[in-house]
């Protein structure tokens, strides 16, 4: 025993939901869990993606024994392309998974990474740490934990999990695995604290098995579900109940068919040849024996069921009597969009069925008192919860307490801030990056908070640029003043303005100065009267050329 | 009787959320039924507010025999001072709403308008029309229902309404008074639809005492209860708590201030001179003594609440032991800066008491049940769904038909549309403007959707201004082109683009041409030149001047 320390970083996740990813680090092995993106924000204008500040990792990439992915969501596996770029380091993780990093690796153009399958109850040795992996139930399958023995202690990170006793594939959370963790000793515990601001248990997958078959099963017509592409698990039930009813199946929305195709290669959705049709076939059949899967339950503007409810998508047009079913909750900042589309889908005449009035999703992560069994199976003498904003943290450690873990050995942290774990002792020491990196375009890291702002200003009141053309001699007008503007005014009512914006561009040239005494008058004056003449403030931005 | 029918245009607040207003027109005679003002949606980019198009009734502002408010909120009473700009006509409401009202027309620099007070069980002569008041609960005090006598038969209009038992101000739904309109013979019944979603019943407003009670006698130091400004009743009991619990009260927050002192004035909120204490001074006194009252339960940027959470509010530092009660519920698309509030305000070590772990919110609109009751009470003819977006409509007209309502009787209409009613006949024979208008800083409607596009362009990724000077002669570069670009990149990367955007610029203007092929040439150009750089399409403008 030395009198190292372990270090644990989170470079995403904690205080936020979305681009999970965790470094451990004792002398001079690193091993990272996870590398996912998170969605931008609403304000976060422009932004395709949110990615963790990998520099830590990127200074340190030799150390890196290995990288670990516990499933295949987004905000798992999202970021990996962006960290292989600077860290060259094997990937571990289960069968499943390894197939949908393989076709996000290859829509990313990263080349090949030295990618290997384990399975749960698999043990890997990766410098000074021996993971081992014990299934876990969520809404993908293939879902795993992590016992993780290090040279201060075992440490269990639970992956985004939940207690389902009857899972659409039947593999269960391995209770004994967690059980025998507990008995051998834990030293410290990080868990998912996506849901723990829900009281009680998260109902299982199955049961809202029963009522979409109700629903299905009284359709008189098509029937169109909408879900998140990956949740194979929903897509494999509403496989199920479609045959049950005499339908046939289409998936319809590119990362539904691709998620979908991939789950059957390799043997994880299970639905016969005969059954699952492509779309143009399907659609010669009786409306009563077709059932639709498809993207779009988020709201989102190019997704199939947003386009159905405009009535841009030709292939399938809505007609009166479809029954739509949105089987997902609108992730927040998504609610506008989401009851944008139930409009339109209701416009179209169709019977829509979503979250506020029947309850046809389920959530994939643990609530309350599943958050606290984990904790009581495995005993930690330390806990920090990990997944979700700073509110869900808080109240997981309330749980961890009511459950016996000393308040003062419970740790809850933020990304970027690095703990330090000893046998005996648990602290945050330091915080190190914990910026957004957004990712724009090409461009990965290289925006900061002043582009955004502007983009801010722009998006409330566009710009006008001046440019005056002056005379190096005589200090004159050489000619009219060019101006340009945008998201300011109607174009029908810029001619008035902009008059009067030359004027005033006239009478500031007029009072004569250097060039930079001259762009500072003409951004105040220019300012003024377009304020005076709207009560807006775009951007002005006058550019003085002397000729 | 005469053939005439009677036609009745909503102008806002059909097929959406807000912005209420409808026009009821018979012969020479128009009468009006609130003026409403709807919040922009995320998407409306720099828009301060969203109004109804009044082109209909300003074009008949002679005709019109006046404007009646059914109650204070600013979807009813919010677009007031827009319509008094065309529509010179007199207002009818009751007390506290007219005390809102005039608070609003100063605020906005309207002139005095001719305002009337009526009270529940008044009748209003207004041409064609004989309108009686009726008293709704709802959750600010004073709203009323309408029975309109118009000559085609009687029209009952439901306002804003809950059928609550137990109102904190004990004035409830007259209930003999619905019931008299059914025996009377109802040709039409518009209700709101704002809850149609949700089954059962809403709770009472007396509910969520006990429920806040709890909370508050369990406080151990200050306690902060958020709220919307409007909801009086609220504030109410939450005074009547606090005394309960040996504490003073505070208001804070400016339109939180200025609700509770005209609902003061007017003997629509009773809390004691000697409770009701200024900021500074409660602050003197022990925490335990102390509730603060305030707006943010939005999560609005400027409010006090968000401002406490970020540290920004100087006359209150939140501490370890506030406990902060958020009662509402936030209003879709406002989710992210809800959550991001309550995430500051937990940062802060305040214990957070909100709706996903107490039910601290009651809503003021009816459910399902109680919109079939009304219905039941009222038994209409002929029924239109008012008040919400279009999915609450079609629920509500389902619940209608549930009872006994003939399915083509009712009618589910949006904004703009045409109703035209007889005795025997109802039915949408046109559709006059519907589109949003917006108001943006002194500018009312002149935003079109052009503007709103640009503005998204521009949040998205910014733009690239380009000024060309050449010479009128040689049409050669006159000097370097002058290149401006805000949202597009960091200032710290821009040196090399536009290197890159110089060379572009340098030769297409080598190859020459007039100055609209030079513009186009370079609009293409430099778009390709900044793609290619940044995987960004801002908006290029190129701007060509020979001198």
């Amino acid at each position: 025993m030395t009198n190292e320390k372990l270090r644990i970083i989170p470079l995403g996740g904690l205080g936020e939901i979305g681009r999970n990813m965790l470094v451990f680090e004792y002398g001079d092995d690193l091993i990272i869990v996870d590398a996912g993106l998170m969605f931008p924000e609403n304000d976060m204008l422009g932004i395709d993606l949110v990615i963790p500040d990998m520099a830590y990792v990127a200074d340190r990439a030799d150390r890196v024994r290995g990288i670990i992915i516990t499933h295949g969501h987004e905000d798992h596996i999202g970021a990996l392309s962006y960290l292989l770029q600077s860290v060259q380091a094997p990937i571990y993780t289960t069968r499943l998974t390894r197939g949908m990093i393989d076709v996000k690796l290859r829509d990313a153009r990263t080349r090949a990474a030295d990618i290997n399958t384990i399975a749960p109850g698999d043990t890997l040795e990766l410098g000074a740490f021996s993971i081992e992996f014990f299934r876990v139930s969520h809404s993908i399958p293939d879902c795993v934990g992590l016992a993780i023995e290090t040279p201060v202690g075992l440490v269990v990170h639970s992956g985004d999990f939940k207690f389902d006793h009857s899972p659409v594939d039947g593999k269960m959370t391995d209770f004994g695995k967690l059980a025998e963790l507990g008995r051998r000793g834990t030293l410290l515990l990080m868990s998912d604290s996506t849901n723990s601001e829900s009281s009680g248990y998260t109902a299982s997958e199955q049961h809202i098995g029963g009522l979409i078959e109700g629903v299905i099963a009284d359709a008189p017509a098509r029937v169109i579900v909408a879900t998140f592409a990956s949740n194979i698990s929903r897509v494999q039930q509403i496989a199920d109940i479609s045959m049950k009813c005499g339908r046939k199946v289409a998936v319809v929305g590119r990362s539904m068919v691709n998620n979908a195709r991939i789950a059957r290669e390799l043997g994880y959705l299970n639905i016969p040849d005969d059954v699952l049709m492509p779309l143009e076939a399907i659609q010669k059949l009786p409306p009563e024996q077709v059932t639709l899967i498809c993207t779009g339950s988020q709201g989102e503007p190019t997704s199939a069921l947003v386009r159905m409810g405009n009535g841009e998508y030709r292939s399938v047009s809505l007609v009166e009597g479809d029954t739509v079913i949105v089987s997902a909750t609108p992730i927040p900042g998504n609610e506008e969009y989401v009851n944008r589309t139930l409009d339109n889908l209701f416009r179209k005449g169709a019977n829509v069925i979503y979250d506020e009035v029947l309850d046809v999703h389920v959530s994939g992560h643990a609530s309350q008192e599943e958050q606290k069994m984990l904790i009581h199976l495995v005993q930690p003498k330390f806990f920090v919860p990990i997944h979700g904003e700073y509110r869900h943290l808080v109240w997981h450690a309330k749980s961890a307490e009511q459950c016996g873990v000393e308040p003062e050995n419970i740790v809850v942290m933020e990304t970027g801030d690095v703990l330090e774990l000893g046998p005996d002792d648990i602290e945050i020491v330091d915080h190190i990056a914990d910026g957004h990196v957004f990712v724009d375009g090409r461009g990965v890291g290289d925006l900061g908070q002043e582009v955004i702002q502007d983009r801010g200003a722009l998006a409330r009141n566009g710009f006008l640029v001046a440019l005056v053309s002056l005379d190096k001699y005589t200090n004159g007008l050489l000619a009219e003043p060019q101006l340009v503007t945008r998201g300011l005014i109607d174009e029908s009512d810029t001619a008035e303005l902009l008059d009067q914006v030359k004027q005033s561009i006239s009478s500031v040239v007029e009072r004569g100065g250097t060039r930079s005494e001259l762009r500072d008058a003409l951004e105040k004056a220019l300012g003024r009267v377009v304020y005076r003449a709207t009560g807006r403030r775009p951007i002005v931005i006058p550019v003085v050329q002397k000729l």
